[in-house]
């Protein structure tokens, strides 16, 4: 049972990925993000490496209390310390850099996956690790 | 370790939670997500009976696109089918539900937590899942 933990990131990632520009305007970006009914979006330059990350819980607030204007650039809102994880790494890894990054009692729920070079490749949400979890363990 | 998933939900679960009526305005609605950062909202009625719920995944989308209306409720939108613990179910009986139920190749994130009586105690997430097995299995 240990084992399933040890399974690979880059086994369980989401390879298909939903992305933006830093200059990719924000109520564009929420717009993206509730079409797609995903609550993170990673932001990437020109060659794929990650910049930064917006997330529906971070920006939605501000955004119906009109705190951003048409104007208003993801660059200007996205979080650019991103916590990141190895396709190489564990499930393990990854359930713990969700719960020791994340704030005050909330867990980080995706994590961008990016090789040495910093390219984005894919992400893995706590719902992937659920429902491998799930299909491990099924009673 | 196989211990960590025979833990009782209501030993995990949260029990300080957000919810609202069924005929509450789902524009507020979305405002209250927003505002507190939780993803979704149980409905009940005025003995803290389950009704429904609603998400910011389900309702955003249609709620951008102008699909409701200021009069829209949330009577009208919400799912009707919740899928719900016990808070005497395990760790485990919570990971099964949400992959089982979940959409397509999504698991469901959030189960409120009831009592025979149907009464909403509490909501267990995937993220307290993952901090408890988190803080079960540090490296």
């Amino acid at each position: 049972m240990e084992k399933i933990f040890n399974k690979k990131i880059k086994e369980i990632m989401t390879k298909d990925i939903i992305y933006s520009s830093p200059d990719e305007g924000v109520i564009k970006a929420f717009e993206i993000l509730l079409k797609h009914k995903i609550s993170c979006l990673p932001i990437v330059d020109a060659d794929k490496k990650i910049m930064g990350i917006i997330t529906t819980t971070d920006i939605g607030y501000n955004l119906i209390i009109d705190k951003y204007t048409i104007d208003t650039k993801v660059s200007d809102v996205m979080t650019k310390k991103v916590i990141s994880v190895n396709p190489e790494n564990t499930i393990l890894d990854a359930i713990n850099k969700m719960d020791e990054f994340g704030y005050s009692k909330e867990i980080i729920n995706q994590l961008p996956v990016v090789e040495e070079d910093n390219k984005l490749v894919g992400i893995i949400s706590d719902g992937d690790i659920i429902r491998v979890l799930s299909k491990s363990l099924k009673k």
